[in-house]
């Protein structure tokens, strides 16, 4: 058993964290930490009551380093980094949840503020297995992709060589509402999306430069991503849909079957994906179809487990030289 | 006071339409008819308890012809053209919700089946009141715009001048189920909605070419529209989100205030807009983004009643000599 | 026209009463005031845009009491017996949505707070109709009920006489969360309420003593009430079912049509009612059926209509003489 | 590994039973079957897809008694004693999830059909661990409990020495859809459950028998039980809400407490308690609250889980010789 540690765990990602972790054969959970503390975790979350009894800690990192090989993150963007800088100097190996270490560091601060651990940034390995698996492996800090990058290149990957670049791609995703975190705003009370649908931030995300990075580091081409983000009356969940022009006509769906033969973790499908059959899993669902030189690719994950907790446990996995899939969920919330 | 009638009240829209008309200053409800009839309409709809009460006819034509001035036909297509032939050769107004006069001849046999009234669907008017007011007003059939196209027509036609043609147009559509009929099946059960939302008829909608001959009809130009329709967790309304790519930059709010500056069913707003501030209305509201010469435009309407039935009574006023808006419903049903 | 202001319109009973009074044919609205005022109302409710554009005062009781007749109080208690006290003694009748006027002084300081307005207090009058319609008619000062007790005791009422006393009566409701206001809350957050049911306060929410004394007032029993709380993943409506003994078995569906024959806002159901088909409406439905001497009654309204606003408007349109349905909605917002 | 079956695989509680058993880690799924029989699972449940692919066999009695040392029966009643009879006459041991060995004959017969399975009925035992753990232990058939009754005898239980007989029981239900089962009805239609609440079968559905005759059997005592069940709008959980008066007052808290010290599956909460917290998982969550003589009960359970398919394998588990827990669900689907 290798012991391991959360930090910010109150959150919807931390709870997630957690249930994957109480049940992992190889990883024990033995340092909880908010940035405030607690007396027990079944105050931030009742539903583990008969499932995990420990105490949550103040954040100390000393501590954390004396008893942790490694640590989970699941903090907001520049708080994350202060932490995760202290513990790969102690020799912790870290998976960060949030945005500090997905990007090279002019996209980094063009699009979020300064960066205070550039020396680690260097060496940081962007933590989708699809991409980088063996670079995970080797890696001590991997960040953990955001959401719709995830779901977004997992869907485009394939299809890089075949696109015409010429021409923008546009994707118009829908997300679960737990995506957007715990804290209460007037977009989260329930009466602000239960019946209702919205876009926010349409051309303006921040994972917008996220997938354009890493399409660019993985073929070498600057694809014109558009990026359109919704709410949608949903708890978890999230669908994908990219639109863009091919460079010649091709068959969707043996390109996918193809490029994801090997891949435990990517399902494709012949029609439709819908987010139900993948919510409560680490899978991503993927669906293609052409009309013409059109292209639609239709593609869904759990925003808070593959777009979030539960690549972070397969990427720490892969750091501790165990299989992917250990302890990781396969099984949907269906129905 | 004009008598009208509604064939196929057992609906949805059928039920929108009633309670429109029930408050209506100019129109009273003499005939109400279902294709098997039955004791009250509050067997059908117990909601209108206390606001009506009268039996529900199986649908003669010949008695409705007699008493009725104007009908609407909340009916499947190829039902609804065989009631309006003969309603319309027995000299009363049709306000045909169903796709049965929507379509030039060839393009509806292409995607729908025979026609069997060939002769009345030459002079229809496609009920869009933007683009086809005075036409309406002149007119004895009119064939009500499918909830896609209404939304849709309505944020693309004030940029159709704007528009590259070389370049497809993505429409990325987000509907509440109750535009799908208040019929049982697998994908209306309240277990396959909730905590879901799927995509269906990618690329083959038989409303994309609606909204392709519309717009040519228009503007002369055959744009290349690309439409995927989803289902989402919300009874009713629906966003349509378009992309395109501009032949240049323009100001894209600029250009909607001025093109709808006369339309009191039009509401332009300068951020994203929601289902939930126009159901229950009729007002279509539309939010639109550049960037570059990339273009979003973001619209709503409530599917069943702009997208169906208080289009449908905005339309029957205008053939009967009214104001467009007499009884139309503008109050919102938020929150 | 009669001039009327709104005290409190940025929450869900404020944008209820704006509603109803746009269209209200004796209402005009020329005063809307918030706690901190703004620019115009749309900013606090975009749905209302093309319909309402005035500007949002800070409260001034002096200018609002130099303008208004009639004034809508949509505030938290404490707060509101401040205005309302004011307002009285400067000549403008007042419907107060609070709990301000709604009990008798001992029990509102035993559930509240210490009452500053105990001179109007003693001559306000408990706004429901069914009740108290004649002395709402003679009032200045009108308590607009709570929703919850609008429900139970238009439930009950018919059944004071034949309700065994010595045996306690248990009320579980069921409530939609825009009763529980717009501000943002863990409780009220998307997430906590999707998926999901909870009672809260059991046995020991406000609205408990509110329904003990009206009975008490009414037909001269103490009935032992106990009343359990719950939210629903819906944003309006509410149910309560009640159950308790009978002294003997009776025909509960005669005795409610007997009871409420002549009332227009009352529907009497002879199966199970549900909330949506009295969502958007002030119709309170009831149900009822026993068997041998327990007595279950099921009655459902909206909670921010009947529950409050449209209420509001029934009692203002009684003080000011008008017919008590005037402008009242009765459409409800079903599919 | 105990080879096992399922007959009745294409519904919900089907679907649930499949995906404990993918996992369990000693018994293995050999035998797939619905009424007609399909190419694949997957045909059935999309969301299996990498998980289990096998075919769904036409049911053939002998052929799973020739394979399988213990079957699940997912049927509906009547069809399940059937089977049941010829499975246990072959020596292949029996859960059937449906009603037909719930009751005694008398109360089964009154409330359901004729029973064609006498015989075996006398040696069923009742499937709640809870009640009957070593009996089913040492049995060959097990009835698997009804959702409602588990939720509520589990929460009545430790209070019967307490109760005060002379007074009726009440208990207000409320449900999942996914109880109703996968077949779409007008009732299950989204449109029908979302924005809603109904009771259906107020004092008359047939669990109310069997909640009554269990008490019965295991106190003596004949309550008075009325039970009002409703559906609510969410796919999966349950609440019991229920109401009574007490011979003395007592600590409710301190009674299930001692009652259920020993017990892992029940979680008993100070506060009331969500059916979030527990859906996805086994557990029964119960919290109580007294006011004088007055107890109210509020326990939650997965319908589809502890209230089907979890309790299932639990009485599977304990049939086999296993401990109760092995391979049952326990980590909820919060958020």
């Amino acid at each position: 058993m290798i012991d391991v540690g959360v930090i910010g765990a109150s959150g919807f990602t931390g709870l997630e964290l957690l249930k994957i972790l109480i049940t992992h054969p190889k990883f024990n959970i033995n340092y909880i930490a908010t940035s405030e503390g607690t007396n027990s975790v079944l105050d931030l979350h009742p539903s583990l009551c008969g499932l995990l009894d420990m105490s949550v800690k103040k954040v100390d990192i000393k501590e954390i380093a004396s008893s942790s090989k490694l640590v989970f993150l699941a903090l907001p963007h520049k708080t994350s980094m202060k932490f995760a800088k202290e513990l790969l100097e102690l020799g912790v190996k870290v998976v960060d949840l949030s945005a500090d270490y997905r990007l090279k560091l002019e996209t980094y601060e063009k699009h979020y503020c300064s960066h205070i651990d550039k020396e680690h940034l260097k060496d940081a390995v962007y933590g989708l297995p699809e991409m980088y698996r063996e670079d995970i492996k080797k890696s001590s800090l991997v960040a953990n992709p955001g959401c719709y990058p995830t779901a977004s290149i997992l869907g485009l990957l394939p299809f890089v060589d075949f696109i015409d670049e010429n021409f923008p791609i546009f994707i118009d995703a829908k997300s679960g509402v737990a995506g957007a975190g715990k804290k209460c705003t007037e977009s989260t009370h329930y009466v602000s999306i239960n019946e209702n649908i919205f876009a926010y931030a349409p051309f303006s995300h921040r994972h917008e430069p996220e997938i354009t990075e890493k399409l660019y580091l993985k073929s070498g081409k600057m694809f014109d991503i558009n990026f359109v983000p919704h709410l949608i009356p949903a708890t978890r969940g999230e669908m994908i849909d990219s639109y863009m022009l091919l460079k010649e006509e091709i068959n969707p769906i043996l390109v996918l079957k193809e490029y994801y033969k090997d891949e435990k973790f990517i399902r494709i499908f012949e029609k439709p994906v819908d987010i139900k059959s993948c919510s409560g899993t680490n899978f991503c669902d993927i669906f293609a179809k052409v009309k013409g030189k059109k292209l639609y690719i239709n593609s869904t994950v759990d925003n808070i487990l593959r777009g979030s907790s539960s690549q972070a446990v397969a990427n720490a996995n892969l750091m501790c030289g165990f299989d992917e899939g250990l302890g990781v969920p396969t099984i949907a919330y269906v129905p």
